[in-house]
């Protein structure tokens, strides 16, 4: 069957900036998002494992795939909303079977 | 070290349909499968965050690394799978070192 | 923006070598790393779900970002310690628009 590239989008950020990150990328156009809640790690501003019992300052990771342009968008303008925020984002290029979806 | 090309398949859907997914992937000829629970999103068929009391509704992410020949079999049967439920499938290429563990 | 390359590691891994793991990561020269908890599934050593009432037995899935030496030393010593655990690693090309952060 034929296959589609798209990028794929994934970003490690601090919580408290997942709701602003998440509505930079429905604006952007994106047709969806996926985030997975229980995530710890160290880096670029010093370790960041979150607080076990409150769960404040824990990560998400946010992934999204979308067309190239609709991508590029999401990339910078997150990295705008990680100038105050712990975070990464990184993009690579995938393939899909439901072009339409994304 | 020598590299070896596999397709890791990407998968979040939702939880009802995990199962029967994971079937498929087995049957298909993988040699393993990963799968990580709390996820949540929004994609295709609206808003999708799963209820944060019984859980119910939610997705969960699959991830799969295999030959190109099995990964293309998974692709397909799932997205067969995904005909009445909420779904994302995507591909991309990554290399592993141990060759006959995939 | 510029984009710059670089190699995304992502390992499954049994919850007992994670420390380890994480410890070879940083020694390598990696400037953070993500740790994504709630992991289960089958693979190489046999069906490994680990104890939901315990947690004991469960993986994680560990992904780190860095500039491709650094990443085979990773891949190199990731495959060592994982002689007596269960555990897969694998290796994709990322790009990333902050140079500096990895």
């Amino acid at each position: 069957m034929k296959h589609f590239k798209k990028i794929r989008i994934e970003m490690i950020v601090e919580e408290a900036v997942a709701e602003a990150m998440i509505e930079q990328i429905q604006d952007a156009g994106a047709k969806g998002y996926t985030q997975i809640h229980d995530v710890s790690g160290s880096g670029n501003r010093g370790v960041r494992l979150g607080d076990p019992v409150s769960g404040v300052g824990g990560n998400v990771q946010l992934i999204v795939v979308a067309d190239a342009a609709i991508a590029e968008t999401i990339i910078e303008e997150g990295h705008r909303l990680l100038e105050h925020y712990a975070g990464i984002i990184m993009s690579s290029e995938v393939e899909v079977l439901r072009d339409e979806h994304f």
